[in-house]
Parts: structure tokens; sequence; C-alpha cells
């Protein structure tokens, strides 16, 4: 199997897998839990939790103990989404050429199914102790999710994202958004994966290096592409940075440097990978097209 | 001392506790994390984690385990008012003669501040593990905070509520949406209580069923209150539910047979709790205060 073939394949495990821990639509409360499975099923590249899995891979992890907490991940980024998509903060009335939640579903709806993600992914998460009640990561895993989706983690990176709306951003407040509100779902996936496998606390550190690293070389290549790419290969609006007026890693350092950092960043990722004298060929090849990549 | 004292000393108590757990307001995100306690500090009764330690005691439980879990349960809480109070929703300016969070920090800095206090509840709940390592009541605990406040408890009743707004309501609905969306946070408050102290399942269950007669009556006293009491008593608007249609306990079966089953229902939550043969006083002294408050 080439990559891209490897890569539907695990993206269609990934889809299974959330699949099997979506609630039940049904109940009085039916609504919300449509409106949460809508949220989710509409897909996206699934990129945290198949981080996670594929940490949890690379240092030796068998056995179901990481699904719950793949669909948790999953269930904490969409929830992200469905909040950040609200009239009150970007406003966006379709995501992946579908109506967003709160236009599915009403404004108040969209704020519940918001709020009943991020619950129920520590609902899911917690299930780790029934799917593997010898596994001493767990409650470590926990913590690790907790704070890297929170305050001092992703909400933390949104609410300086919210404030910072339509002011020039220093490097070091972009630096600060970047590294909390994108990377830090993504370093919670691939430390939670190493501490599910029962990786050493100096490989769980490593790793959660990889994971920064990828986070900022995906965030910048995110940048890049808002410039160089065309609609129809993005699939979504392009020059929106520009429009917005917003300050990004190309408009604070410029193309030429930006895409020279991205191969930088992605080289020490892959550098630092390699230093926990392990292998995955698959988590490699991942990493680069990350940043290769074109939409 | 006498009840009122107590009570005063308790809450004073648990004001000492919750400033412990809240977040320091520094680093570019301050401004969420001034949300935040803005938030918890607005006050009420603190009604649950008041609960959540008296069933602690009532089974025996001492040293500081509950803490991280008594401030868990008043942020989730506090979120759940945060996110009630937003214009989609029911739109309030005013909660506790100050304003709401999102009148006071902006709209999407109100939904931010919620979402942030709901993960930092988890992230707070799970110090537990630091605070007692031994205490093997912990993932159950979690457990009870993340159902019961999740789509099958809290935010289950908040959207039935929202979607059957100007609806005339079935009796079973009604007891369906007082169960979840009031109900549930005081039963996981007791239950995890008693789970912390290392209850025995049946006690367990036993404190549940004191809970969901406790939240019930609490929550048919409310509807009393609405319409008996006077704006200067309860500091709040009364007929208010009548000026906006609302289904509840008086409406549907009267005020007559809502002041009795009142006094029925906190009778047998009483009952229940002289079952488990355990005393705790000021406990019993506190659900016969809760039916018969005056605000």
């Amino acid at each position: 199997m080439n990559f891209s073939e490897e890569l539907k394949k695990r993206t269609e495990e990934i889809e299974g897998i959330l699949e099997r821990y979506l609630p039940r639509e049904e109940g009085f409360q039916r609504t919300v839990l449509e409106a949460m499975n809508y949220s989710v099923r509409a897909g996206g590249k699934r990129l945290r939790p198949m981080l996670m899995a594929e940490s949890y891979r690379l240092f030796g992890g068998s056995g179901p103990v990481v699904e719950p907490f793949m669909a948790a991940m999953e269930m904490i980024h969409t929830y992200s989404l469905v909040h950040d998509d609200l009239p009150a903060m970007d406003n966006d009335e379709y995501r992946r050429g579908r109506k967003t939640t709160h236009v599915a579903y009403g404004e108040a709806m969209g704020i519940l199914a918001g709020d009943a993600l991020l619950n129920y992914a520590y609902e899911t998460a917690l299930t780790a102790f029934d799917t593997a009640p010898g596994n001493a990561g767990i409650p470590r895993a926990l913590k690790i999710l907790a704070r890297k989706a929170g305050i001092w983690g992703m909400v933390g990176g949104q609410s300086v994202d919210v404030e910072s709306e339509g002011q020039p951003l220093s490097r070091e407040k972009l630096d600060f958004i970047y590294s909390l509100k994108t990377g830090a779902l993504i370093e919670a996936s691939m430390m939670i994966g190493a501490v599910l496998a029962g990786a050493s606390e100096e490989d769980v550190q490593r790793i959660g290096q990889v994971a920064s690293d990828v986070g900022l070389a995906f965030q910048i290549q995110d940048d890049i592409l808002d410039v160089t790419s065309t609609v129809e290969v993005l699939g979504k609006p392009i020059h929106s940075d520009e429009k917005n007026n917003k300050t990004t890693y190309v408009t604070l350092e410029g193309l030429e440097k930006a895409s020279q950092d991205v191969e930088e960043i992605s080289a020490r990722a892959l550098r630092t990978l390699g230093s926990t004298g392990r292998e995955n060929t698959f988590l490699e090849e991942l990493i680069r097209y990350l940043i290769s990549r074109e939409k």
C-alpha cells in the first residue's frame, strides 16, 4: 500500500471508532444528540486521533484503551469548531460545504451541542477505565487532555485570538496563539498516545516536542496556502487573512521565510522523532505530508 | 451554633475552597481568566458543593479529596448559568444584582468563559488523583460527574427546556426537565460525596434517591415562590413563569397540591436518608431549610 492508500484506510478506521462512540439519537433530548452527531460527522482530516493512534503504535501500544481518547479528542476539536462558528465568534454559515451546526439547528442548540460535545468527550475518555482497568497511564492521559484543551491550552489560545481581532500582533503573541490554539491539542494527542502505551517520561516529553513542531508547521502551512492556493484546490476562500487584516506568520515573516521555516521545523520534528529510537514509517510520512500538503 | 450560623460558617468554608481552586489571572489570556472568576465569584447558595461535603461527611469521609470535586461541581453549575444567560438563550443581563458575564465581557468572551469553566472543572477534579492517590473512588466519582453534567443529565435537560420554550408541557416532560436540568447535578453532588467516602453501593444509590427528591422539592419550591413571594423578599422578578407562559409544577398541579407535594417529597428524602443508618444533623436541617425557604 502506498501512503495515500494507507492514509485512506486509517482515516476510515478512525471514522469507524468515532461512530462507535457517538451517542444514540433517542429520548426527549434527541435534537441535541442529533446536533452533536451532525457536527462530528461533518468530517475533516481526523488528524488529532490519527496522530494519537500513531504515537500509541510508535511506543508499542496495542489494544483498545486509546480508542475512547481518540474519540474524545475529536469531540473536543469539533466542539471548538461549533462554538467558533457562532455568530458572536467567527459567524460562519458553512464549513466543509455543509451548514454549520447553529445554522442547521439554531443558535441556542449550537451552544448546547458544543457544551454537550465537550462534556461527552470526558464522559467518553473516562470509559477507558473500563476498557483497560490495568492501564496506569489513564489518569495522566486525562490530565493532559484537560490541561491542553483548557485555559492553558486551546481555550486560552482561542480567547487571545478573539481579543486580538483586528489588531496587529507581535510575533510573540502570534506564537502564543499558534502554540495554544492549534498546537495544544496536537501535543495532547501525541502525548496521550505515548502515555497510554507506557512510554518513558523522557519519550513523552520528546513526542510532545515533535507534536509542538508538527502543530506549528501545520499552522504556518495554513497561512501559506491562504496566499498561494486557489479556491478550487483549497475548497474554501483564499486571501481571507488579508481581507480580515489578520496578522499571520506570512504577513510577519514573508512568504519565503515562512516556507523555509516550515521545512526546518518539520525536519526538526522528524529528527526529534528519530531520537526516540522507535520506528513508525507511516507517522513519518504523515508528518511530511502535513507540511507539503496543498489543501 | 444554630442552623443559620452553621450554614453561614459552612458557606464561608466553601467560598474559601473555591477561591483556592480558581485560576490566577495572568498571561496573555488574562481576560478569559477574569471572566471565569467573575462568574464564579457572583455568589449563590453554593448548594451543590455543600451537599457534596455533607454527604461525604455522612459516610465518614474526611480529608481533602472531596475539595477539588466541590470546586469542579460549582464550576459546572456556573458555566451552565453563564451560557444560559447568553442572548441566544435566556438573554439575561443581570444575575444576583450584577451584570451577567457576557454583558460584562462581551458575548464571545461569555461563550469562551463558559467553555473554559466546564473544561477547568475536569482539570480541577482530576487533581484529586494527586490529593489522594490511594482513593479508589475517584474514577467512579469522575464518571458520575461527567454523566450527570452531560447529555443524560444537565445538558440534556437544558436542551429539552430550550426546545420546549413557549409550548405547553406534559407532566412527563416537565418531570424529565426537572430531573435532568436541576436534579442531575444535585444527585451527582451527593453521590460523589458518598463514593469518595467509600460508601457501599447500596448507600450510594440511597443517597442518589435522597438527592433526586431534594432536587425536585427544591425546584417545585422555586415554582411556588415565583407565585407567592414578593420582589423584595425574592430579590428577583416574581410571576416570571406566568409572563413567559411557562409550564411549571404549579401551573400543572395547582398551588395547594404543589405545596403538599413539596412536604411529602422532602419527608420521603429524610426517610431515605435515615435508612442509611447514618447521622448528619446539619444535612437534615439543610434539606428542611431548602424546601421551607422563602427565597
